[in-house]
């Protein structure tokens, strides 16, 4: 099955007022479908970041794998690492180069880390993180095509489900009641204090079922969120509940709140920044911490499976991680140092849904309710409506061929329609944030 | 695809008076074939121990599996854990239970490690091996079958080959001229020696064109291996030249030893025994150390990469490391970690060879030729021939579908009437090189 055509079509879509450490999400958000063809006429979809320098990346990789075997993933990962300056596949960590991009100092999202605060000496890392960034959709898409040509879901190309619907947590937000420039507040109304907090939650799991929460913070200063968390676990008694700051706190402070709220977190997400710093919040307070920004890259785990360990659940990620047989690679490793399991998530839209419920469901050990910002997208999608639904915060596996969605080529061309005239190009909280709070900062350690 | 029916059939094959740490091959060895039959008349080939307690457990576990689609080998898996008593999958190993087996305390097979050597807490973790070893053919055997389903090799389910064909190397062996009980001498002759094993190796690449070489050590006083490596280098320069002696080595002998042969080693090989001593050779000798033998299951991963690193070099197998998917994880966690890897070899035959020649070819840092006793078996086997060879002691990845192997049903029959006859039921180099040196002892270190 051989790939002749790769279609890469960037899509925005409305977001609300998120706050985070970062600042705040943009009236739109990006990102990117990727629909690989065969030879045959079979099509897989995949799914990633909108940003413009992710999206020229992808679109120039894309030019490179026209010509191969679906199945030839390691070929496509060799030619992607060479476009993209990458070291060879194969060469370790410690026989890689010395390419040095710019540094940067300051995270326009949330997530993003900057390089003094991963403790990463730059470079090569930085660049196999690209790499498996960019190659993700791609793989995606192929397992798509190679489930269809088999007859069977994307999670049987994984070993099989073990589960046949994947718990997702309410991953709840402060925010504004709506975007300033714009006269209407969106439904889901402001969420600015603990009452706004718990208030947001029910509307969530009324309408998702939900059976975890999270809430991001890092937004105001840590009193106020252990108030909010507190709040939630009188509200919803025996839900776990999870909190993130985004790394907005010093170690000592992460060690405050962690012991603050001893028996109330199922575990505590990236309270600071960094292995090193990680490691000693982890010595100090009672629950596991969890991380999607400290350990991002295989080359992270063996600093932070030291003697002294920096974290105990690991939030996967197939969009970072190099698509969903890397993540199984990364979950076996797990495994075997015993670390527990959630999945991280970005706005996203109904293929990564699906893409994250199949890994999932043949990830035996990633046993905690998965993150997701489906709720916030409100019903706009890329896929046609029906394939994917929420019955007690957990999404069904797909059991057709392939991932198991189909695109929806109108709502797609509205998006990409969108995208052309939405202005943004680059996911940027902070920007935005000042317009409206020139005093914002959004350098960390902020308390 | 169904599995309907599993036919696991064992069988006997010459084996050569090859001499180790444990003593001396016996006249037979035995292997058991698997064969996976599904309801579309498909059939998967697989390949495993053939010592009678591993036999049982395979035949046990074969019932448990019909009815299950070829793609469910999380469920295969969770399955045959539970039949053998093992934590479910998922568990990590700090929190599994406590099942312990007997103790035992001197091997009858070089590489099997005794408890107090590996510095193994017994229990749970001899049952995840166990688990993944009664898995293994079974896995192979559903590969085999997806990927003449699909009409892809197998190096492609796994990712798709970077190497068009898979290096071995000449497995050297110090060895008698012929079985005691036997009139007739092998054609390989005695090898006792230092010019005996320079004979051996030229007779082995003269047939196979192997580009490098291992010795087999543990059976002479630690300065004739010595002896024996030098004349080695010495006839064939610049050939990587590797020595294992199966840890018959103390920790002082390991790093006089490793230290005389500075720049004549590629990798010195299990020289003692477990972790702790296999770290403390590590720091003091110049090459790196490779093992199948105090790394052996994931649970093993943390304490060899801890701050002292055990070993540089992982020599993987896909009979114990729980079939080729998980062997590709395991290598993912050797990049992660920046291990070298290389591929461990039993006496095995062509279904066997098959598997570690598309696992090897579709795992780009499997950078060092692999072992096989592939010489040893001297043209004995189960499959038709003409679908794998040697050239430049390499094997060209079959590009047929599945393995690309065939079973030659009337070998089958022919090596189960060898098996049913030869009166071994499981393999004991140490008695039968009692038989004929009484004073043999098989305690390690011996030097
Ligand atoms: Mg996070
Ligand atoms: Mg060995």
């Amino acid at each position: 099955m051989i790939i002749r055509q790769i279609h890469v079509t960037p899509v925005a879509f409305r977001d609300p007022p998120l706050l985070n450490a970062a600042g705040v999400h943009e009236p739109w958000a990006l990102r990117t479908i990727v629909e690989v063809v065969t030879d045959q006429g079979l099509t897989g979809l995949g799914e990633t970041y909108g940003d413009l320098d992710h999206l020229g990346k992808v679109r120039m990789c894309a030019q490179a794998l026209i010509g191969l075997d679906v199945h030839a993933t390691n070929t496509m990962y060799a030619r992607i690492s060479a476009l993209l300056g990458a070291p060879e596949p194969g060469t370790t960590a410690t026989e890689t180069g010395t390419t040095t991009p710019g540094p940067f100092t300051v995270a326009t999202n949330p997530e993003e880390e900057t390089k003094e605060r991963t403790g990463e000496s730059p470079g090569e890392r930085t660049k196999e993180r690209t790499v498996d960034r960019v190659f993700s959709p791609f793989e995606v898409a192929c397992l798509d095509i190679r489930g269809k040509a088999a007859g069977v879901p994307v999670s049987d190309l994984l070993g099989g489900r073990v589960r046949d619907a994947v718990p997702y947590s309410a991953y709840l937000f402060y925010k504004w009641a709506g975007h300033p420039d714009e006269q209407q507040p969106d439904r889901f109304g402001a969420a600015l204090d603990p009452a706004g907090i718990v208030e947001q939650a029910g509307l969530l799991i009324d309408e998702y079922g939900f059976e975890s929460i999270k809430l991001k913070g890092g937004v105001h200063p840590p009193d106020e969120e252990i108030a909010a968390i507190r709040a939630l676990h009188e509200a919803f008694p025996g839900v776990p509940l999870r909190l993130d700051p985004n790394a907005a706190w010093t170690v000592e402070t992460s060690i405050r709140v962690g012991r603050e709220l001893d028996g109330v977190l199922q575990y505590l997400e990236d309270p600071t920044a960094g292995i090193p710093g990680m490691a000693e919040v982890a010595a100090a307070v009672p629950m596991p911490l969890a991380t999607n920004m400290c350990v991002v890259t295989p080359e992270h785990f063996p600093p932070a499976m030291a003697a002294t360990r920096a974290i105990g659940v690991l939030l996967l990620d197939h969009h970072y991680w190099g698509g969903l047989v890397r993540s199984a690679h990364i979950a076996a490793m797990c495994d075997a140092f015993g670390l527990s399991m959630s999945m991280h998530s970005n706005s996203h839209l109904g293929i990564s849904l699906a893409a994250m419920t199949h890994l999932a469901a043949a990830t035996p050990n990633l046993t905690f309710a998965c993150d997701t910002h489906t709720p916030w997208q409100d019903g706009q999608d890329v896929i046609q409506p029906g394939a994917l639904h929420f019955t007690n915060g957990a999404v069904p596996v797909p059991t057709a061929p392939g991932l198991g969605v189909d695109l929806d080529r109108d709502a797609l061309a509205v998006m990409n329609e969108q995208y052309e005239k939405c202005g943004i190009v680059a996911r940027d909280d902070t920007s935005y944030m000042q317009r409206f709070t020139p005093t914002f900062t959004a350098k960390r350690p902020r308390w």
